[in-house]
């Protein structure tokens, strides 16, 4: 006779294939299953509920396999308080600490659920005075409440809302074959609502943004308010002040197409001059700065953070050069943005893909796809993947939002 | 005592990098060289001068060399006419047959150097009473007069003209991180030079221009005169129609980005429409196509050949079924071009590709580098390659060359 | 009151993601829908079954949503037969007939439900003394009964097969980040078992094959009995042939990694020396064509057909040249094969992918990911994609089925 | 009458295409040439020496292109000292000063030529009392004595020798349709060859490594001791120790290819292992790192520097946060390398990269052949560029230099 154990899920669980991802993951994982009971939803509004035995071979197959079920929103019929363990030291966390998914959370404390604060994956769950959240490993100091195993912990999937407009648009696969022009116009329509709706806008972006020459569109969206948060990296504020200084990004001449002598050097010379001014901000304000994304950032109060990174040249002084530090101002700057646009940057858009909750929609533009395929992996249904020309969809973008 | 010859050049032997691959040849080839003389052209408009006397450890090893030395220009000191052999039967070539370049050709006949016409890559040279020319291998009769070994051979190579304004931009590495803006003005300005000039400008093109939005674009640059000849495949008219007819490209609305109902049966049914009325130019006419390239092309009097392949669907009645007839119709389609255009189609490019004499330029147009690298090795400076996506390239060129 | 009908389906239905797919398509197209009953599955092996009320807001639109749930499983809970039409002219269909997928699909004439034969996508139903069969729109003649309409037509979905042990590893995303010899064993296990079955093993081919090292590790597999079909273009036989003649692929020495002497004309004397012998079989038979590829499939008595494309140098005599004999020829070829490897070529794999029904299983091997994705795009579940090297994709191969 | 100047240059001018480079920059940048005096080395082994009048329409233009040409190694022929100026404050230079190229750099101090130490690109020359060196700009101090302008320095560009076994090799372009083992026997005798001579060998190595399956692989080459310096960043050493934790890779087991249940959270929990036991070394001496790429590193003392980024899980103890330090850590581990091996990782290969003089060899290898593009563009002829499977490279490298 082997051990099994029932558990229960409810919701969309047709249409966010959440029922399929349970039946597979049982027997991937060479257990068995039986339906107690199966209530489906009779119309596209109404949720569906489960209640599946699932049997294993042996204890610790049942329980590893418990385990992968939590993320499909399975969690057991019989209620039990999350297991609470303090940390013994700084930085760790117990062996057996609960590592969390980038979905909705809830543990139960006292025999009450209550929400997890602070969403984002892989991270440890703290319990505080004032309820339960996130915590990343190194952030964890000795005696710190963490929640361990597997009792207690219950995940509430993104459901795929198929009313939304962007629903089919959002489920498209990655192709570079596609028509570019409808994309933009969705995602400008996105942006509008989350502006409109009061939250905020954050783009990640690389340094390819100037190399195509979408530096003058992307200012133009700056100036209209359409960029609350700005992340990147040193090589956009470098090549973004090559431009506004010497009009060439990595020596190429952006209005003839063709590299100008000594034109190589013009990055360094623009680290220079601005490192000479003591910053970014300070060479705005005395004007050696005059021009360009960052210019336009500084001017607008953009939440602006750049990270380093190990193949930076300079870097320029506003450069966060410590990664922890860098991880900490990207993950508070991202608190309460309602969409997140990366562009051509697979570095800083993953990082910024660890630290957001599920909910959060992401559009990752690349003519890469191979980019937009991995920054598209977040086991989230709100992530759109557009394979383009970065510098033709900024074009495109600023066309829509911010009309000359 | 090794043996030796010497060869003798000229022409911008170094601005077009032909000195420095003469020597890497000899030395690759095991072979050595000295140099008799080199008169260096004083400044950027004069020829240089080359009189080389290269050995090698055989005589087998020198004529491979000797014979390796060509397309760069190279040819005896001591000329000797061409060795002339009629080819024995039908579709085939004498074994030592010379397989020519795409590089401007002249061969020694009775102690005159005569030109090669419809020069192409991998074709025989036949000596007619009128000349000579280059003939394909399938094209050769018993009894035709076919030029073998390396005697009485000559190429010209292109040579590279550093004062076009083009010069630099056309030397620019494949790479997605450009401005692409830069370099559709820059092909729009040659598109209208080559008309200026009464010369022919063809576009090479594949569905893919459909599926990304460019077909309303690519439709304008029609009705305004900038498209002469039009090499495609079956593929490309298929979805044309299909865009005409349901305003769908595979299936998917192409206003809305997402796919409609029953839409991966619309390429079909859009077959059976036009085969039903007769083809193309029979559907133009009885108003079952009424819009899109083709109706264009086929209103405007382009030159238009469509290829068929293995993967075609249907396919249309106007669609070439037999390969060596849908190549010698674009040869002839091909026949005093000025440019070609080559948008989104490795297929149909390299098969031009391979029919063009390298001084037609030719630019490609592509979002995967790997194709607009493999178009672009044609052993030619006369080959632009554009990493972008073709439905935004597309309509910056209509903006261009069309404006509404 | 909204136009409403009754369509009922069942098999596994939730763990094929049908379910998922009906309720998308139906809220999708604008309909609404009211589950009539579902009964789950209770276990793993048990079927599902569906009765479902679909709406929209009038007839047409009904019309086309019940079209687009024909290939989920989905059928009218009330029986007709099909509407069978005799097509008034060759090569066209009558205007409404039912373009087929790739699924296994009956017909219901005189009250019984028959199996279509011959199962393809994109191609029409006939409806003959002896059943019913796919036949493409080119093979229809005048008179032909032809099915039309949506009624009487079921679609029989591929299940997907969650007991079998290469479940998880098909259903992996295609990502170059993997494990190559874990999946190469795999495939050659699905290999060894479709021989031991008694079924047929064909491989579709491209030249890179040849220009990545990878022709004599192919070669064994040949002699060893592992490939009973080949489906290549001209290009691999030239370069294959040019490779046995000269040891250079594209002019370029396999053994020394470096381009040879007068190289680039390799494979026109290669095309030259076969067709003087007379063909592939007869350069065999006179010792021209020594090794290689074709040499071990002519005798081993393989099945190869090499269809022509309107890039080709030659062609070799044995390259097809016209294109719908190429096509019927590859789907002759095709015929009770129990597995199809698709080697680093676009073209033919996307030809044959046309003409092969879904339950064929289908492994394409390329190292650009974009080719992976497009090949394995078939609406099927059978389909293993593998982004690598082919070369040493094949030299995996052979150590594992033809050890030397 | 315009404004000109002479310069001189001397070495393998026409083979490493120096003379091509040198007319190109002048007429690119709008100057006219004269050449006083041209004499060409006759033979392979001879220098080639350059006497050129350059003309400019105005002295600013003038002193850009003198500037322009000095990378191709040319010099005035009137010699002067270098100007050197203090820097007025730390971490910046004056505004004109030399930014560096990675070539073979000299100045001319007191009227004598001298050697610029630690050569890489993009920095300042600093004067000290023993001599010359290569400083970054944030290592400068007030005072120090920076080389300004552009008198007194000269560049001996990297010659191409074409008489080394690899040259043709090398000197192919990036393509992945190449026979890789033939380029791995090539590497292997490189490597041999950069131990032999007693220089160190150094791998730069990203997670792929251990995706892919190539850890086993890269921990026998460290046993036979070919790794001397291993640069990675975090990610390396988690997946490396997830696998010798849960032989898991991204919660893939590598052995079966499929996701195992909980895997998403090994290397979290491997992070939370490493990190318990107090860093690498210590999770090595306590046994709970039994194996891998970083325990055989640690245990052969192979000079290892995991650098962080803003997308790190953690980090581990062991990786160094602060960017600067990172990259002087890594600055510091590649002095004296002979060559360096770059495999799968854009990010560190980049970094590396702009540290290394020209002179050192740099083998690329990666599946994504625009990675190889970008890694390959260094502006030295000693980069190989390999698109292949990094896990099956290994495996071959590995058969090459330590067979089982």
């Amino acid at each position: 006779m082997q051990p099994s154990a029932t558990v229960v899920a409810e919701g969309h669980l047709i249409d966010s294939q959440l029922l399929t991802g349970i039946f597979d993951t049982v027997i991937e994982r060479g257990g068995a299953f039986e339906v107690l009971r199966f209530d489906i939803g009779r119309t596209n509004d109404a949720f569906s509920r489960l209640s599946l035995k699932v049997s294993a071979a042996d204890d610790s197959t049942l329980a590893a396999l418990l385990e992968a079920l939590i993320p499909f929103g399975c969690h057991a019929a019989d209620e039990a308080d999350a297991l609470v363990r303090p940390t013994d030291r700084d930085g760790v966390a117990p062996e057996d600490f609960y590592s969390t998914t980038n979905q909705r959370t809830q543990v139960r404390v006292s025999g009450r659920w209550i929400d997890v604060g602070r969403q984002r994956m892989d991270a440890a769950i703290v319990i505080t005075p004032a309820g339960a959240e996130c915590r990343k490993l190194r952030d964890l100091r000795a005696g710190d409440r963490v929640v361990c195993g597997l009792d207690g912990i219950r995940v509430v999937p993104e459901f795929r809302d198929r009313d939304r407009a962007d629903f089919a648009f959002m489920s498209n696969d990655v192709s570079s074959e596609r028509r570019v022009e409808v994309s933009v116009a969705r995602i400008a329509r996105m942006v509008k609502d989350v502006k409109a709706a009061g939250k905020r806008i954050a783009f990640v972006a690389g340094p390819v943004v100037v190399h195509t020459g979408g530096a003058a569109y992307f200012a133009r969206l700056v100036r209209a308010g359409y960029v609350d948060v700005l992340l990147a990296g040193n090589a956009l504020a470098v090549h973004d002040a090559e431009l506004a200084l010497f009009n060439t990004s990595l020596g190429v001449d952006l209005d003839a197409g063709a590299p100008v002598s000594g034109g190589h050097r013009h990055h360094m010379r623009a680290i220079n001059a601005v490192n000479r001014a003591g910053g970014l901000r300070a060479a705005v304000d005395a004007g050696v700065l005059p021009s360009g994304v960052l210019f336009e950032c500084i001017r607008g109060g953009v939440d602006t953070v750049l990270a380093g990174s190990v193949r930076d040249d300079g870097p320029l002084l506003d450069t966060i050069t410590d990664m922890v530090e860098a991880q900490d101002r990207y993950a508070a700057a991202l608190q309460d943005v309602g969409i997140v646009i990366v562009l051509s940057t697979m570095l800083h858009g993953i990082g910024v893909g660890n630290m957001l909750p599920a909910w959060v929609p992401v559009v990752c533009v690349d003519i890469n796809p191979a980019v937009v395929t991995k920054l598209a992996d977040r086991g989230s249904s709100q992530t759109i993947g557009l394979v383009t020309d970065v510098g033709l969809f900024l074009h495109q973008l600023a066309a829509q939002l911010a009309p000359e």
